[in-house]
């Protein structure tokens, strides 16, 4: 495949491009060495350094997670299960099935997947045996088990998380709607050929064409002229292409178009995004689609058509440069694509398996939902107990233990103060403070009476239930909320 | 604390080994280095070895996931759910909360808590930055966020993966129930002082005692004597205490013992296990819980009572050696225990917070539901999809798709077949495979009649149902089943 031997050259350009800040006395003891001496001299390094007590005596601890990482407090955690129960639930009414894979991988399973961005991928240190890496997305090791397992048909859908050596940057806002768009990656490649673009250019051009987002035309103009020694016209030309925007009638348009027509890739892409545009009429969605001529998604395992949805601030998608009040975009939260050579690479017999897939950046819509939560009154509840188990009087905690026994038993959600004589306020303090709406309130008199005080946290009432009663009334209560 | 002594030696110690490996020649080179001159030294070698293309031309690759880890298909995902949701049930019910952290830690956040064990803990590979390893249990993590947060009361669960470099032997085999075993490390470390263990030998003699679930007391005396160097005498006196179990009233009879009464230590500890046992005869489960005195789980931070839940093969627990067809234990499927210490180790002031908690080992769960899945004739959904739209004719894919989307978005979980013209016994098979009760099909004279056929899977049953009402009849029958 073309693409990747462009991109295993560019992984060697990055390279080689810090190799060049290397002094030439550092680089001198180590001509002629092999791989295998390499690994012994940095385990031999670290093995010192382990010996130096890493980081030179500073041997304070550090309190924090590793850089790029976060704890989810309970409260995070209730809105992460809230935005997974949703994804969840659409995955489910579209009769998808899920899998899992282990976090690591092997090293060479991720090898030559990424392009420029293997450079990301964390590795496990080799402590003997196999040579681990972090999965760095959920498609590679998708791909991987498809192979494996011969599969060739599967809706799935995989929800976990993964890793990348990368300081991103999390875009904050308010955000409202969101559009997607869409292109091909043969449409592209189409267009790179019609414009003139060398072969071997057009990845290096196609990522320069990937910051049309971050930078204007002019810039990306520049980059391609200047960086990428691409000519004049064909940046111009590519320049009349990527500001295009459209629909169904655009792909119609292009197909038409003198120098597009000339390319039998484009015109592959073309025909296929008029299909595509045909599906999402049927399912009313075109008013939430662009034909986005200038998308050229990252990845290099993508084969045909891509995609991104995109956060807008306010109203329905911007026109091309608008950065106005309305329709700002705010950055992506999900992206996909075809990625039909993928599952080949492999199958020793190089089988192909065509694929198509989204990946939703959950962390960026949970971000969202969090701002949110914390702009809005509302209290977000990290458990769901539904009775809190309660006494005014001394000397009662194994009463109350034994209800509380019988309310799980029942399958109620309760909980109980540990103290052994906690102050009443202090319990109905706990249900106002984390959303109980109930408390069975126990003493002496209610323990002769065969009762128990339920009372509503909320209007405050409170009623005498019989004991044998309880478990229903609880239920009723819980039903009616 | 004297155990996290032994632990950091005995890291040391593995340390060490390694470095004399080294031959002098290599050494020299890097007298007098600083742990940042190493840093640069391992990047440019680490370059050049990826310049010279990584592991010298082995290029052959292997279709496989790492050692000691799996994927799960969707049949298993679906078990792996039900268990998960039992679970998260349970937890819910006594009203926890729950967190996440992240996959690994900084590598000294792990360092010294685990003692011989830290072995077994991955490290990711040094590539600049931060050195990480990965979470090789969630209380360590637990603890730290306790720490980070300043947190001092929650109860919290946290289901999340845990790395081990591990050869884990998966006990196969049918299991009906459980049942836990209790103890606690103080009258374990009581008991090892007044039967006359050196302080020093506690924590080796203790993992000869764990054991005694795998060998017998015959060989694990032998291990004490002969290579750990303990006395036959005080050998035979921990040998007649690590044969008792019971109760609350072995509890109060140890209270009494001439020897154990003379250990401060284990009189805290048995008079918790007094109260420990009056509060289980509250919750009614002293007859799944024994006190054992040979239980002495591995991990170094335990310092109050410790516990492990064991299946057995059929009926109530063992008696102590039986090994009989009733009552066989087949292996420990969750631990856990009171870790007053471990917070205080990261909070810099060393204050203390006084946690207790238990892991359930949801692989050897799952594994055993497996089993049973596959035993079972009943058949294991993957999707929740609950009607298929399906057509007996020609050319009536747009149809179907329309259709489709009307159900989704009332949301209904539905399933269309991709292909342009799917024969309906295909689109029945698939039905009956995956287990969807509904079908829906759309013929020319039902979009005439403005009504769709809805198909019982399971009865055959066909009835004429008005479009308008399909999503009513659906959600119906749906309700019913």
């Amino acid at each position: 495949m073309n693409a990747l031997g462009v991109v295993s050259r560019r992984l060697c350009a990055g390279v080689a491009g810090r190799v060049s800040g290397w002094s030439a006395h550092s680089l001198r003891p180590f001509a002629g060495i092999t791989v295998s001496q390499i690994d012994e001299e940095v385990a031999k390094l670290l093995e010192l350094k382990a010996q130096l007590g890493g980081d030179e005596g500073k041997h304070q601890f550090t309190l924090k997670t590793a850089k790029g990482t976060r704890d989810y407090n309970p409260k995070q955690m209730a809105i992460r299960e809230k935005v997974f129960n949703t994804i969840i639930g659409c995955f489910k009414r579209h009769g998808a099935e899920t899998i899992d894979t282990p976090v690591f991988e092997l090293k060479e399973t991720l090898t030559g997947k990424y392009g420029e961005d293997s450079k990301l991928i964390y590795d496990l240190k080799d402590q003997g045996g196999e040579l681990l890496s972090l999965r760095y997305d959920l498609t590679v090791p998708f791909a991987r088990y498809l192979a494996m397992n011969k599969i060739s048909n599967i809706k799935r859908y995989h929800i976990a998380k993964v890793y990348r050596r990368d300081n991103p940057a999390m875009t904050r806002g308010r955000y409202r709607e969101f559009y997607q768009c869409v292109n091909d990656r043969r449409i592209l490649d189409g267009m790179f050929a019609v414009c003139g673009v060398p072969d071997d250019k057009f990845r290096t051009i196609c990522s320069t064409v990937d910051k049309l987002d971050k930078m204007s035309w002019e810039d990306v103009r520049s980059e391609m002229v200047k960086e990428k020694g691409l000519s004049e016209e064909a940046a111009d030309q590519i320049g009349q292409y990527v500001s295009m925007q459209g629909g169904k009638d655009l792909a119609e348009r292009l197909l038409q178009d003198a120098k597009m027509s000339q390319s039998k890739q484009a015109c592959a892409g073309l025909t296929d995004m008029k299909l595509l545009f045909s599906y999402l009429e049927l399912f009313q969605v075109t008013d939430k689609v662009v034909f986005d001529l200038s998308l050229a998604r990252g990845l290099d395992y993508y084969t045909g058509v891509i995609y991104e949805a995109i956060l807008t601030q306010n109203g329905p998608a911007p026109e091309a440069g608008e950065k106005g009040e309305e329709g700002v975009s705010v950055g992506s939260v999900a992206g996909g694509g075809r990625y039909d050579g993928l599952v080949g690479m492999f199958d020793p017999k190089g089988r192909k398996v065509p694929c198509v897939g989204v990946s939703i950046g959950i962390e960026r819509v949970f971000s969202i939902l969090e701002q949110k939560a914390e702009a809005s009154a509302e209290k977000v509840r990290t458990t769901e107990t539904q009775v809190m188990v309660a006494s005014a009087q001394k000397n009662l905690l194994e009463e109350r233990l034994k209800l509380t026994a019988e309310l799980w038993n029942a399958g109620i959600k309760a909980e109980v103060m540990y103290k052994k004589n906690p102050k009443l306020l202090s319990q109905l303090q706990h249900c106002e403070d984390s959303g109980i709406p109930l408390v069975a309130i126990l003493g002496e008199q209610e323990l002769k009476d065969g009762v128990v005080k339920l009372r509503d946290v909320h209007s405050r009432e409170e009623a005498d239930v019989l004991r044998a009663e309880l478990v229903e009334e609880i239920k009723k209560r819980i039903a009616d909320v």
